[in-house]
């Protein structure tokens, strides 16, 4: 893993992990942007901005971990998307492959597919490159709130939850 | 037009042009709840959000109109979004197609897309009926702002400018 990949990655789990302690869905996001090349042909990468699933936490049906670390990182010329790679904990649902798309940002490094599988497919179908690392870290944090609280998390995919066995 | 689409295509028009004049992108969108059947079968129709871009505003990226007027419903159940009309004066950009596609909203009246046209055919291909209504309002409150603010407007929707005509 090269160091762009570990500041987004590691920016993205330290969100998730702080919005599952606050009560919230534990989606963590980064928006990290390649550099430009030094002398030796090096780039420094630059963490633009981080942020996490906001749904229970702002009371907010738009701020998913991508989108506000879209907003963490405000108003960017295009050229600076182009040249960033996304990073999420978990598979981008179709409103935030859709904010991949817009800015097209040409790289995704997603946690997990296991929990939640998004729109993936159609993200390479239009030339982004999707990284899933399989991250048990990211596996873990998810399947433990989805058994905590399933209802909030079927209203964030925008699902009916399934009937409780309870029931 | 039924009663629904008057109320939400009103309430977006008035959001583009509040934009307009407060020097923002003059995107406006709203989200209306087609309502339960009353006795005579008759459904009343409920404006659940609205808003505009807020780009300039807030400085914002992910401040669309339809992202707008989804935060301003605030949290809702799968089942009202399964029910509801997205209206907006622009044709959508992927992340609000994106966000149309993961609530399920099932219908999208969108004002013009002479100016913008987003991702419409993704849209009808997961089952969404889109329907565009060519509004002079919507055409005319666009082309002027593409022409005052080029360089705002490429920046919304992810574009590197063209050369200006004095370069
Ligand atoms: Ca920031
Ligand atoms: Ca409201
Ligand atoms: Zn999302
Ligand atoms: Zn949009």
């Amino acid at each position: 893993m090269d160091r762009a990949d570990a500041i987004g990655l590691q920016a993205a789990i330290a969100h998730a992990r702080k919005s599952y302690n606050d009560g919230g869905v534990p989606i963590g996001a980064a928006l990290v942007y390649h550099g430009e090349p030094d002398a030796q042909g090096k780039s420094q990468p630059k963490l633009l901005g981080q942020g996490h699933n906001q749904r229970i936490q702002k009371e907010s049906p738009i701020l998913h971990g991508e989108t506000s670390a879209l907003k963490d990182a405000g108003r960017l010329k295009a050229e600076i998307y182009r040249n960033s790679t996304m990073y999420t904990t978990l598979s981008p649902c179709s409103m935030c492959s859709g904010a991949v798309m817009l800015y097209k940002i040409p790289r995704l490094v997603i946690g997990e597919n296991v929990n939640f599988k998004g729109d993936e497919d159609l993200l390479r179908s239009r030339g982004v490159e999707v990284i899933v690392l399989d991250n048990a870290e990211c596996k873990e944090l998810m399947r433990k709130f989805i058994a905590e609280k399933p209802e909030e998390w079927y209203e964030d995919i925008g699902e009916i939850p399934p009937p409780s066995k309870s029931e």
